[in-house]
């Protein structure tokens, strides 16, 4: 695992109470894409498969989480927030699982970082996947997300 | 508090470890609105105010909670599944908070009942808001949800 993401992961496990009961750890950071991963013991429902709460929840933190660590990767310093987000659960999921986000079709780190650097705000959308064992997605999420450069 | 939403509360807190890792709390049923409660302690962020997870999961388990009780009352044994939902992150929460859940316009708990008992099966889509102590919305979700009658 590269610093960049065991420092992203040391962070919220310590700043986000929720992500320590989640038990989720940071998996992967390559070729702009982050997956982050969870046990499903701590995150079943009451019918014993993963519980949406959980689902939506890793979902969003891969999706912040990509922006962020690009963001870095860059040299910007910024507070990153989600502004909203669409869910979908198609398929419930019987086992250990993770959730890779990467930037949706249309959208460009280049333009975003250059809006950044103009404006000290720029917003951008990322799409994130929770798939099964067999690669059928079992929980999307699109969420869009705004940077605001540190002052 | 009612017997149906303290055997809500008891399930859930029983069944669900992340809920109980955001001591949530059923506050009140009543009108046909669902509210349930948080602590902010647990609950919050790298920032310091509530975890965008932990507000879309308080949400949607108010959405999903208000269908299981209103199915209850009116005698139908189901489970209720989140299909899809949406959500807005409108304002930072930095105090404790809660999930407030009722039927969006247009649909109707009538023609809801109505379709399960005629095929087995029926969607209805619910609104969920968190509100500032001031009365401000402060994340607001749209689900939707299918309760499947139990064989």
């Amino acid at each position: 695992m590269s610093d960049a993401l065991r420092t992203l992961e040391d962070t919220v496990l310590a700043q986000i109470p929720l992500a320590r009961a989640m038990q989720l750890r940071m998996q992967a950071y390559a070729g702009d894409r982050l997956t982050i991963a969870a046990p499903l013991g701590p995150n079943i429902n009451d019918k014993g498969c993963a519980f949406g709460g959980s689902l939506v929840s890793l979902l969003t933190l891969a999706g912040w989480g990509l922006v962020v660590l690009k963001l870095r990767t860059l040299g910007h310093e910024c507070d990153v927030y989600v502004q909203d987000s669409t869910v979908r659960y198609l398929a419930p999921v019987w086992e250990n699982f993770s959730a890779q986000a990467c930037l949706a079709a249309g959208e460009s780190w280049d333009t975003f970082a250059a809006t950044l650097a103009a404006r000290g705000r720029a917003r951008l959308t990322v799409d994130c996947r929770v798939a099964l064992a067999g690669g059928q997605d079992a929980c999307t999420l699109r969420a869009r997300f705004v940077a605001i450069a540190k002052p």
